[in-house]
């Protein structure tokens, strides 16, 4: 048989051809990403419908500020809205220009019919990418912040219960003196309360992008000259703040074509928070050992070959999500090195690491909250486990303070 | 409106409820990365198909050895070809046992009929999961290596055809001295050649995966104990070298469910072929700036506000994929520390760097044989831009060299 | 000659046997790092002194508590003061144990005589090295924090004087349309505005380290047991809050051995300003090509072959390390999953990184404030590059904003 | 008190103030790296020495061939072996023109008195600094395959010593089915066999460089012309052949100032080592945890709280490195990317991340070496773990295959 290829032909999963098909056949689903959340939020359907959010959004503000007939926005949404866009084939030619936006323009230009000339006018493709990922960014942190508070919850729940059950705490591996569950627990919940703090300030700050070919907003004057004479301000910055509003994102000082702030706090945001749900994930797989047994998951996973076995599965779905987030927050940093008014590698070296990151994230709040709110601790085992002896301190009065901080 | 939400309500693009559908419509089809390629050889269908080539070539090894009825190989390859899997419910299914195989056998179980015992017999998930991996490795990089000995052929034309063409050096972006663009053509095919050596070394040692629940292969032995003492040697051994000769890959001196060698050798050979196409392309990037002008892609893209401008998108699509690179195969070097039997997080952190390398190589090795085959190159600029002057020394003697390795 | 090794015989710099001596020949002055900055704050002696004043803050907090005789504090101060310790000693002591802390309370015990009971009393050695490097990063933020105020500073009078100065702005290599010189220094302030929040923020985040074995505090409890019955309030959260302010830093919630969200913090604003100064670098390599020419460092570097070229040396120090932070960062990030009360690894993977991280945004917020202070702009070559006619559009507003931002 | 500052003055370690003093104050002699080796074959000392073994070979080449008078060479053999070169001054002096050679030559040259013309005659700092790195590889790589041997006979003893003692198999921390501690040992070993393979290939490989200013070798060429019409071949090529013989080092087939291939390989192998050193680590990090304890360190460290805990300090530190040379790993993968003929910045960016590896790497081999020669295991504490009974399969089949392999 030569080597790799016979065994293809004969199973029930057809190869597909190049072309259109092709993308889709090659669809990525999850099925290696167990860990993964949030595909609804971030998946190509997702990301497609957060570019035409935007280019609906530019058009009713260049509506709303007399640069565009004042139907025109409603038509370029009704146009956004009724059409069935071809994602497969929107891939397929996404790869020409190096970016999405080109194809999906020439689309909804047609749907729009005699509006056509008002979508993506004095744009450019990274006004809609960019604001499309904010969008993204924006919609998949609202379930992720949810989780996070679920995940709170479970924890003020479980340090209130156990502030007084003594455990060993364990440095270097070793048994070293007592503590309480009550503490490791307050300990967990710190670190989500951290992380929330972080992903609301993040998603706080989306901004919408709006600059045009080279951020000076340059095609968005009206005929007779630049805006800055215009009654109200120059209007350029004008139309800026109200495409943000219509978005529903914040309003940048400049725009950031080039100034990644955005995405780089998205990503510490991000590695912040796959770090911070790893660490209670990492101290279940510890604990629930099978020699150790002092904590359990509620709902274990099986086994293919091992029915018996009660596997930590959410736990360790959580720790695989956080060997991942750090190497792609190092990626999204690295591209804050942009040269030019737009970079030929950063930018869109961004766009699937972010978005991977945003779902791997969203699968560790949902494994988390899961793990969290139905973990089973056995307060017997702690003490049957324990070899050393001694008060745990000031534990229930950390404990206690943990518990203030909202 | 409400921040980030009330657009998304009016597109074109339905957003999908929860449960199988929600796979579907959280599909990745390459949407924000139009650097990657292989679609075909990596997406989840292509997964499934390795997945189920997997089982097949188990129970035809079981088969040749009597552990199985003679028919049963040809019983479940004809059910792994003739179902119609679901995969958008695998992937859901997936998520409780936190991999793919356990829905995956029940269903194949159920396909194969009064073979179904048959299916899988000993094997644990990660058998399954690792062995496809290595299918998905090596059909991916059949058509990588094509790409690969499409880009050397084309430097090896430009490197003989331009061997005393002079140009400027630069070193710290300053002309330095004079250099030939022979020897920067050679150079690239230098580093293509070791790429694909690379590759190729690595493609060869792509072992399959046997081990059962442990790695001991201790649930293939005959009914009657260990099978060491068989005639023709210990029987766990000759399956797993009955098994890697159907499956189409190398024979591994262990199970190798901990000792992760293939993998982390495979994110070696990705992570140094990104960067070996990515240094032309980062010449050609240099060297195409509207101010030098000295090289121009054959093919360029378009812009979706500035139609005049003829941008190096191949080039900027395999610098944005070498970006990416480095940081998964750390991900996938990390793996290599892999606690116990089966670890809680190393391995499963696995599965989607891996695929995303692959995929990223795929795309860069396509595109950067389509740039160099069709690369403009333009003396003219060479001559008029030099400052520097003086001989190119060696340069030519060392073309003649560099082009003697194959 | 064997291979390698009989050079090395020949040179003038003499080899150093094991022991003692060895640490001192193997010492890493930064010979290999030019772009690094905040040796005096960050060297051994440095991290050394660190924790000696952390010591030293500890017997002064456990006096003021009634816990250590009142002129214990200053005879372990006058003993930290007065001895040489040794240093290449201490290095090689702090192998068996795996940190330095062990080896260096025994010295210090030894000099405190009488007092030396007194010395690192309930405290676990991660108290001290915690601490100890948030106090290195305290001191070393301090002089970056100044650099960047230059880099701002620079950049706030580049904008101004170059508000209306016309420029091409080039996209993905290519001149687009025009922009002026003033928008993209107020674009790279805007980066080092951002910076510096972030900076600021961490620095005056950073606390002190307290928690005892395994972080409840257990140790520093009165004789007659818990210290939570104290009038005042529990005595090992009082004793945290002295201990905070005799080292000058903050107090935290609870001890943080195993929640590591002020190193986390750390790494993401590191990761940020070098990226944030790296924009800038990127620019000026661009801007500063020969055939470019519009932008040149001040001073620049010379070549060890060719005397005559004017390297940019400062960005491409600047650019260099930018390249090593974020992956530094992703190290520190992946530490956040911390097992147990101490975990195996996870935080000894963070101090050489971290002093890195600190050094390498030391280096480049000196050469930025370098590379800015000094920056030589050339219009005459802006105007003479421009191939693209058009207006800067609402640049000279977008300036204006931008200015208003402190 | 003013914040972080105050304690500092009250210290016995002196802070040290700007100049070349300043670098000897903020030395890094590993004060926070104890799991680091190598010190003797990469610090800032056996850089030098490296450097100057370059510079020797350079005009003992060069004099071999007649391009410098026949004693030229032993004359600057000796002026690099009498002179004490001002370690602290180059590392000051280096910055300006930001690398360490320029410097270096000074010093040399004038050291070198009459013969100081043909010291670094026709070479780059490049040249230099890249073979000086090479040598330095070269030299720390012996002692670490020395270890490495070390581990492998440790383990081949370990695994037929155990060959049939039996233990449980643990997956996703649960006990899964039995297995065999010579099972574990032989994997263990397997993994060390294929590191010491890719370190062995690496350091074979590891070339000089040489190409002058541009990698032309122009300066290298005969007064009356270019080199190739010389008897015996092109001149330029002997030269680098005499060169590399001279330095013991690899020929190269072209100059590789940015053909990064050695550095890249170096990379992946000492990725692949740190990983493949850590599985055991890690499994000793479990095996030895107080509730298990069916292997304990030989020599486990201490604690500065806890003189009664046993922690398996060798593991941790292995561990430790583990977590950060993948890291380095990527940059230095990522600096493949290099344009031009030397690039601002991606080489730059690889002194250091990969002089840190090599260190990780030595202390890692050194520790493996020391934690599996003296590993204790307690079999009766495996017999009595045990909750899942069965065989152990083809386990002794498996050792006696893998303990064939060398």
């Amino acid at each position: 048989m030569t080597s790799g290829d016979a065994p293809g032909t004969d199973s029930g999963v057809a190869g597909t051809p190049g072309g259109p098909a092709s993308a889709v056949g090659g669809a990525d689903l999850g099925l290696l990403s167990p860990m993964r959340g949030g595909a609804e939020q971030t998946g190509d359907a997702a990301v497609l419908r957060a570019m035409l959010d935007a280019e609906v959004a530019l058009t009713r503000a260049q509506a709303a500020l007399g640069l565009a007939p004042a139907e025109a926005g409603e038509a370029v949404a009704a146009a956004a809205r009724a059409s069935a866009f071809d994602l497969p084939g929107l891939v397929v030619r996404a790869r020409s220009g190096g970016n999405p936006v080109i194809p999906l323009v020439e689309d909804l230009r047609k749907a729009a019919g005699p509006y056509g000339g008002h979508v993506h006018r004095g744009a450019t493709s990274q006004d809609i990418v960019d604001t499309a990922l904010m969008l993204v960014a924006h919609r998949a942190l609202g379930p992720v912040l949810a989780d996070v508070d679920r995940v709170v919850a479970a924890l003020t729940r479980l340090a209130a219960e156990h502030r007084d059950t003594p455990m060993a705490a364990r440095t270097l591996t070793q048994q070293a003196v007592p503590t309480t569950f009550g503490l490791k627990a307050a300990g967990w919940r710190k670190l989500a309360v951290d992380a929330r703090a972080r992903l609301l300030a993040a998603r706080q700050a989306l901004p919408a992008q709006l600059g045009g070919a080279a951020g000076t907003l340059a095609a968005f004057q009206p005929a007779d000259g630049p805006g800055s004479g215009e009654p109200g301000g120059d209007l350029g910055l004008r139309l800026v703040a109200r495409f943000a509003a219509e978005a529903g994102l914040a309003e940048p000082v400049l725009p950031w074509h080039v100034l990644r702030t955005p995405v780089a706090d998205l990503a510490g945001a991000l590695a912040f928070t796959a770090g911070a749900l790893a660490k209670p994930a990492a101290d279940v797989l510890v604990l629930s050992r099978t020699e150790i047994g002092e904590l359990s998951e509620g709902v274990g996973g099986g086994s293919s070959s091992m029915p018996h076995k009660h596997n930590p599965v959410r736990a360790t779905m959580i720790a695989a999500a956080a060997r991942q987030v750090p190497a792609l927050a190092a990626i999204l940093y690295g591209s804050l090195c942009a040269e030019d008014e737009r970079p030929s590698g950063a930018w869109h070296a961004e766009w699937q690491p972010l978005r991977e990151a945003l779902r791997l994230v969203s699968g560790a709040a949902r494994d988390a909250a899961e793990l969290l709110a139905d973990l089973r601790v056995h307060p017997e085992r702690m003490r049957a486990n324990r070899t050393v002896s001694g008060s745990a301190g000031s534990a229930g009065a950390l404990v206690d303070r943990a518990l203030e901080e909202e």
